[in-house]
């Protein structure tokens, strides 16, 4: 049992009745025919709390296995990082590996919530330590499970593997991984496929980058409708994050770690000998 | 059973014992440890016969329920959408909506086929006529499920929902989708959340973007490894397609179509009433 | 594809507002708002159509992996198998694999047709030449998964492994399989298990028995009401089998067979060495 | 986090290398190549603790909707309940509800431990207050989810509802349950069906019966091989229960809760209105 311990009691009846924009208020009333309008019930971020729960026992047993998950805060808006300093991550609220990034950023943040403003950011998460061979064909892909996993994060609205969407810009003879091989070990020239070919682990860094919009809570005066399908304008008052990728970080690492450990205890296991079935007897 | 009418029975005996780089090769043989080098077994696209079978019954269920499935080609390579005329999408053999961009993304790809080489591209979905109400809380959102659904279709590389990696840019007070109502009915100003809001659809157009990389096998030499882990080069012969994205553009639709009409199905059923006992009883 | 080429086109007129006792059109009714009185819907064993299908491919691969699924009706009412012949099962209308038990069983039906009334029966399933180790701990346990399969059968009341609910009236000294080694095989004494040992097979044969109810549709005259929630009588007429077993046979051995399938799949992987993590590490 | 306060260290070298009869260490061995042969590891009821966490939750969140879960001991070998008196479930160790029957078990089971010997034995589970249209169809139906659920635990053998197996050797004219009504509500005169149909849940007791075999861990010795394949001798000390049904209790209720909630939660839901498209459009 987690406790709640900064919640702040406050009156919530000014949105009792409205639905504000871009947020689960009108999709959860329609799907129910109710909403919890005390924080967003299902919606709200709290349920996390279980998933960073569960994340921490993952995150254990993937360590002794050899495998870490990392993530961190990559753009505040189009302030994206410089350099990367992992070792800064824990350093600064942002969770940015870039100590004059991070600065630059909350420069910007210290003005946006001036505004009453917000802004989105993206995200980016790897994967290292993972052999080859993870994940499984066809509608159980390894990033199909992952994509599923941190789409299921709040606020996010993309999510790619590698070069990601610049990779639909290249062509074939700049875009492939040329193997090569050193002392009997396997080595990718390039990482552009961000570590998974087929659905399937091919030994180097997963690599996977995530969008997230704006938080959808603003201070400044927005038009929208009421239960009753009135016109309106609505005014969000409350402790709200003018960003909120630094509050995902644990999330993404979260449901990344409990994935890959799925498919890692799937394969703890007996091995089929495939070769001789698939060779001799088809 | 869907026979294969065209396939031409050749000699892969070149490639038998060579990994494609960027191709499931090297991923497949370290999990199985073999893997069909005639065509690639479950990784090879064939598979997604069942897939589109599946999804016309599905397209056709949706129809009657006035939800409709579209999806095209937006993009090849660097070469992207000018204007939108759906009608054109069937009548060209890249599945784009643009005469002119299609004309020109023509003679890219003429050219590319006489290098030897493959481009990427994007794909476009949208769903229309889908009521909100539809997704499931928490991990089963409507596009954590649709992310997996696509992100499971070979050499797709990202994923993304409305306005996708551009919202993490923008502000809350430009990205947020304004609500009004007119005569009873409910309208959004914008759709940049792409129809989906807290994994529920909001009523307005899903929309979804898909990355996909080039083609791996190309004719250009490359090098590579061979299954002793020596280096080598590999010049891979064959009708591969340059251009992958319109193949692409029925799976997409198919997809789409399964998993919306699956949460149609479990909505199809008794309504528990939760008001009751959301508000009285906790 | 599957044609019904055996449907009679009759008037279920005088069913469309009452409910049979026992069948499924009240709680479709409860749960969706209508049902299909022409025969069911998705209630209607016509949906096994499906599972056939793709038992029949999965039966297949299964048998190149030297695994055989085989069914046959192990009781009529109280009529049960005194001997087991297998050649005999395709032989006979019931799939029972006793001559003697089938023509005392047919004699009964006979009868039982003369009354309008049906019975309920057993069927028996084993499957042979499964190697040990196929099954997953915990929530996905090999006899979970195979309930699960076999219950999601129409008219199935129970399901049980090995002695089943025999083995309640047991003592452990009585019970327990033991067992023997000879020229470096393993082997069991008894086989009072069925064939699972905490979820996972043992590598000896897994039996599994199953109860069906007689079949609800009876042209007795029976109490009921209508949808209008008032008393009345119902009559039921068309080709009822008075007897479902035998038409539950081949779903049986599909249902097992792809669940089967399913898990061998699963293991044809990669193997992560766990001894290593297990001793050393934890 | 539950700490296990009643673990006592003790040495279980003796069966380190021995497989106990009817006991998962020889598959655990064959599926992963080790067991954990200090309690059983994941093949251990320790793993149940986090069922009957999660079951306390479901079963709370129940209450307040109405249902109620109860489970307890039906029989203990031979000995069967002669009478149903639901406060002494509780009042005694063996959670039976018949003070004579669990006297004369108590006598029973004093003898068993003086034999260093085991017993199998009965639970009865029963649902109430569930409202009819719970349970999804085809291969998600109520019974089939209940029975993976159930058999999921350990030492299960086999589950069934209503009559169960005695459903078998009745004629439909006698396992009918016949529909009447009373002031507008419905009714049925038996519950032989055990409040499923077709999958479904019809708004009576959900009842299930399961069986459970002997423990298998006893003190008399037995034959049975060590990992090396030889015959061997077993003698297997320390506190283990003659009798695993009342500690399997809790564990049924949790799992019943969950599933049963589970389902409760997907029908908390939009309604689309179905009967327009069934009949108008198809």
């Amino acid at each position: 049992m987690v406790h709640n311990k900064d919640c702040i009691s406050k009156d919530y009846s000014n949105i009792k009745d409205i639905y504000r924009p871009s947020h689960a208020d009108f999709t959860y009333d329609k799907k129910y025919g109710f909403r919890d309008y005390r924080g967003g019930g299902r919606a709200s971020a709290r349920e996390s709390v279980a998933r960073v729960c569960a994340g921490a026992v993952a995150k254990k047993i993937l360590e002794e296995l050899g495998v870490n998950v990392l993530a961190y805060t990559a753009s505040v808006g189009k302030i994206k990082l410089r350099t990367i300093d992992l070792s800064y991550i824990d350093k600064n609220p942002l969770k940015m590996p870039c100590k004059e990034t991070s600065k630059e950023a909350m420069v910007f943040l210290d003005n946006l919530i001036k505004e009453g403003d917000s802004i989105g950011g993206t995200a980016y998460c790897e994967i290292s330590g993972l052999k080859s061979g993870i994940g499984e064909p066809v509608f159980e892909k390894l990033d199909a499970m992952l994509s599923k996993a941190i789409m299921s994060i709040n606020a996010t609205k993309g999510v790619s593997f590698g070069l990601g969407f610049l990779a639909s810009e290249q062509k074939g003879s700049q875009y492939n991984d040329i193997f090569y091989s050193e002392n009997n070990n396997v080595y990718k020239k390039t990482n552009n496929s961000g570590g998974i070919l087929g659905g399937i682990s091919d030994g180097s860094k997963i690599t996977i980058n995530i969008a997230f919009k704006p938080t959808p809570s603003i201070s400044i005066p927005q038009d929208t409708i009421n239960s009753n399908l009135e016109n309106t304008t609505i005014k969000i008052k409350g402790r709200h994050d003018p960003f909120i990728v630094p509050r995902a970080i644990p999330i993404i690492e979260s449901m990344v770690a409990i994935t890959i450990l799925d498919y890692i205890l799937i394969n703890m296991t007996k091995k089929i000998d495939c070769v001789k079935y698939a060779y001799e007897n088809f």
